[in-house]
């Protein structure tokens, strides 16, 4: 097989340095002359434009240049080829320190710490050792179970909720809608590593953080989520907030990206705001693995990583 | 040998529990009725009174309820008996976390989005992986080694420094005075687990601080000090911290604590207060092992743990 052209269709922030590195062993084109350019074989997207795809006569397969594809599947016109996740261990790295990060500044009570520093207050609350806290990972991919690793290494329990039944070792796995309640009554920090679906939208409702365990040494259950803004209602975790359902939050995600500056979540006390930082796709990292894709496939190896279309991620 | 009676000698907090745990198994005395009583044979001390434990006949060990000594040799009148050390997983357990939290909380720049969300910025700064960053730990005694694994396994470069020569898997060690530039000089986050001793008191001054790297993604060089306050000059790491030697701090530890009101290091910006709250010690996991060392010291076995009164730790 020939090697074939690269569309890079990313909106929202500079192509830049992907360009320059796909460039360095492809032909790159970002505005195609013609949508019907033969020779492009692989589009390399983020967010990309409705219907760019759909007319491209030779697309072999789409890469996306996030974990998250629901910005590629939101296009309902795009060709029926296999769409590429991506998987790397600098974004893994990434994501596993951001959950680290908040798990244990919730734990370790920061919240508290912070506005007592500012009242000039020397107070100690008792502090239970991570060992009493249970810790629940919704999504059990590629970024969940390296995330439950680190946590288990530092001495909490890890709960983890996937769609399939999984095996997972030292975590305490649960499946499906069934497993969900049985997975939340065990859990006190919900860590949220979901893909956007038509099955996981909206899912982090009121009526679920009720279900939290709430009768630990932390004071409160908490919800970390870094999957995407749009599993969650903003309202409803605001609602949680402030009845006590939640203790505190740390939110890397919204249903609107940037958080409107009129969003009461930006003010809110016990909520702690990060914009969509959690794990960035570095390109010097993400582009080589695509690359040889590219070369494996045409070579006839098949594609790795791959959607599923019908489940959505 | 007889079952010896137990003085608990703490000042500074509630001694009850500690009471409740010893008395469960030997005869306790908080306020002697004589301070040439025979039979007190140890002493469980956190700062005792000055002149205390000098006049007991038949005293054979005294036992620290915290990590640190230099409360107990404060008091130059302390007769010539084994000391015993704390070393408890619970104790090891609490520092650990805490490091990890700090160093975590530093290198992910969460007091850039602190002031950030509350003038509502959705703002991504660059963020180097945890790989790039080299945290040096100061103390590679039990709390040391144990920090230094944890941040290993994060994915951490780390750095330790001692004062004998040590081999630490995965660590680039550094031993002695002549070590400790070096040591600095490749160290991005320095942490402090060190005793308080007369050979290491005062040593986190401005000149140390400038030998820190300064060259790496986080901006410039953090200090956490979680080992004692009169390692360090308050005075110092202000100067250090306004004319950009150092970036941040996180301070357990302080000259004098509580903290006085009066001091600038509680309204710093660039500074995130605890209240000698790294690693408390909970009576619960420390009480038993003591006691057992009681029994097997009773029994004609060596104590374990001992204080090396010439180097003070
Ligand atoms: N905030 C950020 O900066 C950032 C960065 C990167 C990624 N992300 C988000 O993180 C997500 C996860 O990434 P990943 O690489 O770990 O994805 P992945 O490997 O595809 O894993 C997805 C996990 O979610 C589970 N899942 C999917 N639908 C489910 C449902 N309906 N019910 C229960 N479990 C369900 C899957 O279950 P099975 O194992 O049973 O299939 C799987 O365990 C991405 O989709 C993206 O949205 C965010
Ligand atoms: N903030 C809190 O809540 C809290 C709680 C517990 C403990 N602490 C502090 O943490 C300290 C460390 O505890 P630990 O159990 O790890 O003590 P440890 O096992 O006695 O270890 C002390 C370490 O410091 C090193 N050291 C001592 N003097 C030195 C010097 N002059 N130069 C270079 N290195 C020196 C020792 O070197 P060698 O290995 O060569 O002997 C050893 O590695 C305690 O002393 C206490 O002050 C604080």
């Amino acid at each position: 097989m020939e090697k074939g052209r690269v569309l890079l269709a990313i909106t929202g922030f500079h192509p830049r340095r992907w360009h320059e590195l796909l460039a360095a062993e492809r032909e790159v084109v970002s505005e195609p002359d013609s949508l019907t350019d033969p020779s492009i074989t692989y589009a390399v997207v983020w967010k990309q434009r409705p219907n760019l795809l759909s007319t491209l006569p030779n697309l072999r397969a789409i890469f996306s240049v996030g974990a998250g594809v629901d910005h590629i599947l939101a296009d309902p016109t795009i060709p029926d080829v296999p769409i590429v996740k991506v998987v790397a261990d600098n974004l893994t790295q990434h994501m596993t320190e951001y959950v680290v990060w908040r798990v244990m500044d919730h734990h370790r009570q920061g919240m508290l710490y912070h506005a007592q520093q500012k009242k000039k207050i020397w107070h100690e609350p008792p502090q239970r050792p991570a060992g009493d806290i249970a810790v629940g990972i919704m999504g059990m991919g590629n970024l969940g179970r390296a995330a439950a690793a680190a946590l288990l290494s530092l001495g909490f329990k890890v709960n983890g909720w996937a769609r399939g039944e999984k095996v997972v070792d030292g975590v305490s796995t649960f499946a499906g809608e069934s497993g969900l309640v049985p997975f939340l009554n065990a859990t006190d920090i919900l860590v949220v590593l979901l893909p956007l679906t038509p099955a996981t939208q909206g899912i982090l409702n009121y009526g679920l953080l009720k279900e939290l365990r709430r009768r630990n040494g932390l004071g409160g259950a908490v919800l970390i989520n870094a999957g995407r803004g749009r599993l969650q209602k903003d309202a409803d975790i605001l609602r949680a907030l402030d009845d006590g359902t939640l203790k505190e939050a740390s939110l890397d995600v919204f249903e609107v990206e940037p958080l409107p500056k009129t969003s009461p979540l930006w003010g809110h006390p016990k909520v702690f705001v990060t914009p969509h930082a959690a794990a960035t796709s570095d390109p010097n990292h993400l582009v080589p693995p695509m690359l040889d894709q590219m070369d494996a496939f045409e070579r006839g190896e098949p594609l790795r990583n791959l959607v599923n279309r019908k489940e959505g991620y």
